[in-house]
């Protein structure tokens, strides 16, 4: 059980400081900078990177909402779902510390800003409002889960399923960042809100309601979709 | 069969929210938008992602012209082309209709214009002429299903044909968002034409028959060229 | 061997149709285009969707320097050669064909420029030498045979050579393309020097004289390198 | 030996050339360079595609970092470590003339200036301070080792360690570039460095001590949270 907590830990810690990393240090710098893409990008492959790295140990969730949702598809111990969503939100919370102490050293530093976290309205990227973020955050967890429940599931080719998930956490973000910089994992929020400016905080949440019921929507669909699988 | 059916709504659902939610929501946004390889990316990720969760139930074709190509190539059962095709087409529309959804809680939201529509001639993002569009579409339908019926096939390495057919869908953008926008999939043409602006509607006879005949195009070239494979 | 000279003609058109496609009709374009990352992706996937695809029926080459890097590595027969060769060129050519019939629909069209041809000195996209120009193409098209031999050979793991492959080709693109607009592949190189305004004909020697220098030498380290394997 | 020592040489030859090259030679052209995004998928991809080449033949290290790191985790033979290093460092070296000669080639060539080298303080790219440089350095090659350890475990697919080691490395680059210009390789580090105009090789130290700090921290904690795997 610790082995697999510690791999929860590292890999949430390395979801948060990679996606949320970039997106602070290298998305917005002019010319060269990486863009959306390259944070969709970033975030997809923490978790391809995890999922190969520690998959085996703790099935390489990183996200209260994957847990509740593999837990609802009754592929995970529903005793483990808080002590997962402990360690998760833990290694979150860590590793937004080890991003403001790179952050905090850059020449001519005035505080962290947004910090990569999310939010709707005034809080949107783009300006979307609450109901937007909302559906999209939902829709985005719910096809996430069946993303995940489908390519692990025995009809699926093995080894593939890291691939699968993490580009499909690509492609989320990839839709969603200009709604509300993309969840879909409420310790991802929680991690970055602890240290931004602004709403986050108060905003937070919509980044737990909303990814809890898309996991628990996906699952319910995949166990339909799935029925004589 | 309701398996199946439910496989393909849900993929091209997904098909549709991604490839046209991302070009959307993402694309054009100064600095950071994630242009026309973001979208690119973004299309080719939706098959990719979606192969691995559910080809296992229905063949993951999500696209009436695959099934076509499939059924032409022996590959599918040819009784199963319509069911798939209404399918398909709803799963688009339905997506669009989320997509409208989430567009519209934009602040400022003034109306959805191309909404990721195709076109030729003035609807066609570079100004490409009905002849350019029609010889585009007919020949990266015929590639795709190329690609798909070879990395399908019993002489290719097993479980990898969701890498090969999605990033063929990528590289595919690659090329022709600027001619048409890239369809080669009729669904996915008719789901977003019913809520765009502009010529959409008028024009979308040409996104069902020019990627059907590719796909029948593609799909008899597969069988000369591995008649003694 | 009619079934392989098919595969490589189809490679090859898919080759030239889908990486100088995406150049000459998406790298430019403003704001959206999908500059020289794009296009070092396009002819990447290129090869790994082909290679997946029909790479079972002829090895999947679509290029006369890896014909030939195999031949010395002593991986293929000496004898298919010059058909090979004579197929891939002819792919190149129909490629080059149909991109023109693309291009010059496009309103305003006055000509197809650089048409993705490849060049040095005036005609490097960078402005770099001949003898830059000739080095980078001996030593990418080495790696890149070392890259094919390597990732076939027994030792590698199997299944993944078009992913190792094509993926290396995107990498070499990323690489060169401000040196030669990258060839390495003197089919490639021919079927649009052909169409090209410019100087490309008049250098083509050098697009099929480095890049076989190139494939022998990789062949030969390769060999060396692989000696106890 | 000799064969694991000419498979380091050309790997680690092939990551500096590759990476260190596409950011000199593409990285801040004008509308269609590569920028950061591109550069860290070079840098990536020139370790996927060794590791598939040549990774059964010494393991495909090519970094002095990673060696430490397997050597510390238990998978290497300390024997061989200092064997390693000097194969790797002459790589990396043998590649920066390589691209100097390339370089020197362009018109109105001036110097090659910063030649992709790493740095802190005034030569960090964003100018990040020495403590952040060192704390980034440290983590990512800590996690880089995790990632290394757990996808060739036991435990792990297959075949993908260079799939998720290559990208892993991608990763790496999308977060860090704007810290250090990201070296995590000591031998990358010491390669372009020698040629660099600026404090590079003032500053060199940091690019051997944090990552082999960070290499051998990311073992340990390898070792624990797979004690029982």
């Amino acid at each position: 059980m610790m082995n697999k907590l510690m791999a929860e830990f590292v890999g949430t810690f390395w979801l948060v400081l990679g996606g949320c990393g970039s997106a602070v240090l290298a998305a917005g710098v002019a010319d060269v900078g990486i863009g959306w893409l390259g944070v969709s990008l970033a975030f997809g492959l923490t978790v391809l990177t995890m999922a190969f790295a520690v998959g085996h140990i703790s099935g390489g969730h990183f996200n209260p909402a994957v847990t509740l949702g593999l837990v609802i598809g009754g592929r995970h111990d529903a005793k483990e779902l808080l002590p997962y969503w402990v360690a998760q939100v833990v290694g979150a919370i860590v590793a937004a510390v080890v991003l403001y102490i790179i952050v905090s050293g850059q020449s001519g530093f005035e505080g962290v800003g947004g910090f990569a976290s999310n939010g709707y309205g005034e809080a949107s990227p783009q300006g979307y409002a609450m109901v937007s973020g909302f559906v999209t955050e939902v829709v985005m967890t719910a096809v996430f889960l069946i993303i995940i429940l489908g390519a692990t599931s025995k009809g699926a080719p093995a080894g593939f399923a890291p691939i699968a998930i993490g580009l499909g956490l690509t492609l989320i973000h990839l839709i969603s960042i200009p709604v509300t910089n993309t969840s879909v994992n409420p310790a991802r929020s929680t991690g970055v809100a602890l240290f931004a400016d602004g709403p986050a905080m108060a905003q937070l949440w919509m980044f737990w309601v909303a990814p809890l019921i898309g996991a628990a929507l996906g699952a319910i669909i995949w166990k339909v979709l799935s029925s004589d699988d």
